[in-house]
C-alpha cells in the first residue's frame, strides 16, 4: 500500500497530446506524488502495421465488444511499436521533465499476467465467424512487489499494454483494463483514464450530456451509456473499485493540464 | 559487488540464433548464477527500416569505425526494433524457459547515460563529411543500484542499446561498449560478448588463425588484428578489463551452447 498513489492511463487515440500530460506528470511527481503511468498505442500501431503491408484488421466480437484481431505478425508489430516506441518516447519526453520514468511492458518480470485467448468469436456480415491464432489476453496478477520497489526507490513505472500468458505466451492486453488491475493490486488512492472525450456522456457523443458523478454502487445502471470503447473502461472501473480504489476518474485527455483536472474532478467521478 | 556475475551480449548479427543462447542462460540462471544479457539489433533494424521506406545510411567515420547514421527519424526505428521487437521476444523465450527475465532500455531509469553526439564526421568516396542531426552516444554512466536491485531480487535484466543523454535525449548507442560499461559497473566476473566469429583471428576471415588467449596487459598489441566492427568490441574488451571485470571472452555465438562454451574458454580469452 503507497499512500496517495495515482495510476494514469494515457490513451493511444487520434488527436491526444501527450505534452501536457507528462507536464501535469513532472508537477505531481516533483510534488512526491507516486505515480504508474500506462499507456495505450492502437492508433500508432494501425500507422506502422499499414507502413510495414499488414493493415489491421478490427472486430467487433459477439459481446459487442470492438478490438483488434491479433494474429503472431500483428501482435509482435503491436509489442514494437507500444513497448518500443510509444513507451520509449513517453519515458524520453518525461526525462526531459526530470521525471524517473523507467519504461515496462507486461512481459517484463512477468509485470502483468493472464489467460491467452488463442481465438476470437466475432460478428461479421450478420454471422459468427471464429478466428484462430489469436494472441491476446486478459490480466489476471499484477507483480506488484516490482511495482512497490520501483515507486519506492522514486521511479515512475511507465507500463506498455502487454502481458504474459501462464506458458509464457506474450499477448496484447487492453490499456485501460491494465491499468485498472495495476491499480487495484496496489490499491491505489485514484486512477485516471484519460481519453478523447469528456467522460460518460447520457447520449454520446454530444459533450453536454457528461455524466458527473456517479456512486459506486450504482456503476452497473450506467453500462447502458457506454458506446463503443467505452464499454471497456466501464469494465475497467468496476475492477477498479472492486480491487479497493478508492475514486476513478474518466476524463479528457485532450485538454490543457488534463491531470490536474481529471484529478480536480473534472469528467466523470466514481467513488 | 555481486559474486560470479556474468553480462552477455548476443549480437544482432545475421546468422545469430537466439535459441541456444537462451537454453544457456536458462541453464546458467537455473543454477543460481547472477547474469545480465544485453542484446543488439542492427540487422532488424535494418531491416524494418527498409520496410518502412527509410533504408539504413552505413557510414565509416574518419577514426575507421562502420556505424549508422542515426538521425531521429532512424533513432525512432531503431529504438521500436531494439526496445520493442528484439528485447521483448528474446524475454518472451527466457520467460518461456522460466527464467524471470526482465527488459529495460538504457533510457528506462537512466540505465545508461551518457554524452549526445550530435554530428558525425565520416569519410565518403575520399572525402570528409559532416552529417548533422546524428542521435548516437557512448555510454558514460550505469545506473548501477539499479541492476543490483533487480538481480537481488531474481530477475534477469535483457538490456537494449539506448542510452540518454545528461539533457534526456533518448540515444543509439554500440551494444558490445553498453555491455562492457555494465559489466565494469556492477565489477563483474566475466564478460562474454558473442559474435558470429570464433573470436579475434589473426588473418581475418581465416578462423583457423584464432587467437585463443590475450595476457590483460597485451591488449593493445592485438587492435591490428580486429577488423570492422571487431574494432569496437575490443574497445568495450579493454573499458571492461580497466573497470575491474575479471575476464572477458569474445566467442562464437553461432554455435551449440555458445554461453557454456564461452565460459569453458573457448574463443578468445582475455584476462
Amino acid at each position: 500500500m503507497i499512500p496517495g498513489l495515482i495510476v494514469v492511463k494515457i490513451g493511444g487515440a487520434v488527436g491526444i497530446d501527450p505534452e501536457p500530460l507528462c507536464e501535469d506528470v513532472a508537477a505531481l511527481v516533483g510534488q512526491g506524488t507516486p505515480l504508474v503511468l500506462v499507456h495505450g498505442g492502437s492508433h500508432e500501431t494501425d500507422i506502422i502495421a499499414e507502413r510495414l503491408g499488414k493493415p489491421p484488421r478490427h472486430v467487433t466480437s459477439v459481446s459487442g465488444h470492438q478490438s483488434r484481431y491479433t494474429d503472431r505478425e500483428t501482435l509482435e508489430i503491436f509489442a514494437m511499436v507500444v513497448a518500443g516506441r510509444v513507451n520509449k518516447l513517453l519515458v524520453e519526453r518525461l526525462q526531459q521533465r526530470r521525471v524517473h520514468a523507467l519504461g515496462l511492458s507486461g512481459v517484463d518480470g512477468r509485470l502483468l499476467e493472464g489467460k491467452r485467448k488463442s481465438s476470437l468469436k466475432i460478428v461479421e456480415d450478420g454471422k459468427v465467424k471464429v478466428l484462430h491464432d489469436e494472441w491476446s489476453g486478459v490480466v489476471e496478477r499484477v507483480n506488484a512487489p516490482l511495482l512497490q520497489t520501483l515507486l519506492s526507490q522514486g521511479y515512475v513505472p511507465v507500463v506498455a499494454p502487454l502481458a504474459i500468458s501462464y506458458a509464457g505466451e506474450m499477448v496484447n492486453v487492453d490499456g485501460d483494463r491494465a491499468a485498472a488491475a495495476i491499480a487495484a493490486a496496489l490499491h491505489a488512492d485514484t486512477l485516471v483514464l484519460l481519453t478523447n472525450v469528456p467522460g460518460l456522456l447520457r447520449a454520446f457523443p454530444d459533450e453536454r450530456t457528461l455524466i458527473p458523478r456517479i456512486p459506486r454502487a450504482d456503476i452497473e445502471a450506467y453500462f447502458p451509456y457506454a458506446q463503443g470503447r467505452m464499454k471497456r473502461k466501464l469494465l475497467g472501473v468496476q475492477e477498479a473499485l472492486n480491487g479497493g480504489v478508492r475514486r476513478v476518474v474518466l476524463a479528457d485527455g485532450r485538454v490543457d493540464s488534463p491531470l490536474q483536472q481529471a484529478l480536480a474532478g473534472k469528467g466523470t467521478v466514481v467513488e
